[in-house]
C-alpha cells in the first residue's frame, strides 16, 4: 500500500496557523512525523483560506524540503499553484489531483509529463460524481484513453472513485468499493487505485470517525486499493491497513507482524 | 448478518467444566449474554474431550432451551449426536456442518430435510481444504447440485469456505475471499455463505486475535458474507461488524447507528 499522509492541509488549524505566521517547525514536525508512522508520501495543501496560495505552495514545499526528500502530492485545484509546487519538488511528484473533463485532463496531463509526475484522477467531471460504480466507470475508462493518448504510463495513474461522507451519501460506499475492484479490469497493465480515506467519515460524531476508517479501509484493501490518503499518525488506523494487508498476503506473517512492519 | 454465538462449545474451558458439572447456570447465562450481544443463533458443541457427547448434547440443548427459543447450530461431526441434537430443537436448527463428500452430504441433507434444518456446507471432502479458491469453488458447485438433487432450499445453504490460521497458512485468506464472493454466482437465487470467524486468528498472540478477527470479518462483508460464526460479546468486533453492514447499506446510517443497531 502506498500511503499519502494527508495532515499538511491548511483544512487543519495548525497547519492554516503555520502557514500564516510562517512557523516551519509546525510543518516540518508534522513531515517527519507522518515519515516515521509509515507515510510514502505526503500530500501538501494551502488549504482553503490562504490569502496567497502560490506563495503558501512555495514556502510549504520549501519547508518541507528542508527535512525530507519525500514524494509530495500537490494537492490544489489551481493550475498556476499546481505547476509551481510540482517545479519545486525533488523527488517524483504526484498530481492532486485531475477530474474528467476533456480541457483538466489535457493541460495537467501535460504537466504530468513535464515533471514526471504520478496522477491521481478523480472519477468525477462538470456533472458532478456519479451516483453508482457504473458512472465512476465511464470517467475512470475516459481518464485511462486520456492517459494511453498522452503517453502517460498505466503505473502513473492513481483511480480515486471519490468518496463521500456516509452520513449524507451512504449508498455511496458501496459503489466506491465496486468501483475499485473494476478499475483493475480498465487496461493490463491496470491503472492503481487510491482513496482520499477520512472523507467517508466527515460530518459523523467524533467518537466514530476513526472506526469508520477503519472499516472502510479494510473493505477497500479487500477490494484491491493500492493507494490511500489518510491519517498515517492514527495508530489503530495503520494496524487496521498492516492487518488487512497481511490478509491478503502483501505483508508476510510473523507473530510480531505490526512491530516488523513498523522496523522497516 | 447472521450471527451465530460461537461461545457454548466444550473447547472453552469454562464450558467443559459446565457440561462435567452438570452447571446449568453457566451455559444459561452465556446464551443469555451472546442474545444480549445480537447474536441471531447459539452454536452448540460438547467440544473434544466429552465422555458421552450424546448425553451431553442432550444436557445443552435442553439447558438453552429452559432459557430461550432461539436457532441452535448443533455442532458435531457424529451423525448420533447431530440427529439428537436436531429431534431436540424447538426452533429452526443449524446443521453445523457437512462437508463435500457424497454419503456424508447425502446422510446430513436427509436429516436437514427431516428436521426443517439450515446447513452450513463446508468446502472439503477427503482430500481435505483445497489450497485455493478454484478448488473451494469445485467443491461448493457440488454442494450446491447435492442440495438441488434433494430438494433443499438455497436459502437454507450456507456455504462456509473454511479459513484456516493465518499464523500458519497465510495464503488461504484471500482465498476464503474471493471464494466467497464467487459463491454468489453459483445458483439463482444464490446460497448465503458463512464464516467460522475465530479461526483466522486461532495460534496467533493473544494481543493480535480480535484486531485480526475484526479486519477479516470487515473484508468478508466487502465480499458479501451473509453469515458468521463469531465471538459475539466482543464489542469492538460487533462494533466493525455494525459498521461494515452500514458501509454497503445493510444497515441505516443515523450519528448513533451502533447505538440504534444495539437496541434493536
Amino acid at each position: 500500500m502506498f500511503i499519502i499522509g494527508e495532515r499538511i492541509n491548511g483544512m487543519f488549524k495548525d497547519v492554516a496557523k503555520a502557514i500564516k505566521e510562517k512557523d516551519k517547525s509546525v510543518i516540518q514536525d508534522l513531515a517527519l512525523k507522518q515519515i516515521s508512522c509509515g507515510a510514502n508520501a505526503l500530500d501538501v495543501n494551502v488549504g482553503p483560506a490562504s490569502a496567497n496560495p502560490k506563495e503558501a505552495m512555495e514556502w510549504l514545499v520549501k519547508t518541507i524540503k528542508e527535512v525530507t526528500d519525500i514524494s509530495l502530492a500537490i494537492d490544489t485545484t489551481k493550475q498556476d499553484v499546481m505547476e509551481l509546487g510540482l517545479s519545486l519538488c525533488k523527488s517524483k511528484p504526484i498530481i492532486n489531483s485531475v477530474n474528467a473533463n476533456e480541457e483538466k485532463m489535457k493541460t495537467l496531463f501535460g504537466l504530468a509529463k513535464k515533471y514526471n509526475a504520478s496522477i491521481i484522477g478523480l472519477t468525477m467531471d462538470k456533472s458532478g460524481i456519479p451516483k453508482d460504480s457504473e458512472g465512476r466507470m465511464e470517467l475512470a475508462m475516459k481518464m485511462v484513453a486520456s492517459c494511453v493518448e498522452c503517453g502517460i504510463d498505466m503505473a502513473d495513474l492513481y483511480l480515486d472513485a471519490v468518496i463521500l461522507p456516509v452520513n449524507v451519501a451512504q449508498p455511496h460506499a458501496k459503489e466506491v468499493l465496486k468501483t475499485i475492484r473494476d478499475s483493475k479490469l480498465l487496461a493490463d497493465p491496470s491503472p492503481k487505485t487510491v482513496l482520499g480515506l477520512s472523507n467517508v467519515s466527515q460530518g459523523s460524531p467524533a467518537q466514530y470517525k476513526s472506526l469508520i476508517n477503519r472499516v472502510f479501509l479494510a473493505m477497500a484493501i479487500a477490494n484491491g486499493l493500492d493507494a490511500a490518503i489518510l491519517d498515517v499518525t492514527d495508530k489503530e488506523l495503520m494496524d487496521t491497513l498492516i492487518t488487512a494487508e497481511l490478509l491478503v498476503e502483501k505483508q508476510l506473517y510473523c507473530n510480531s507482524y505490526l512491530e516488523a512492519y513498523r522496523k522497516k
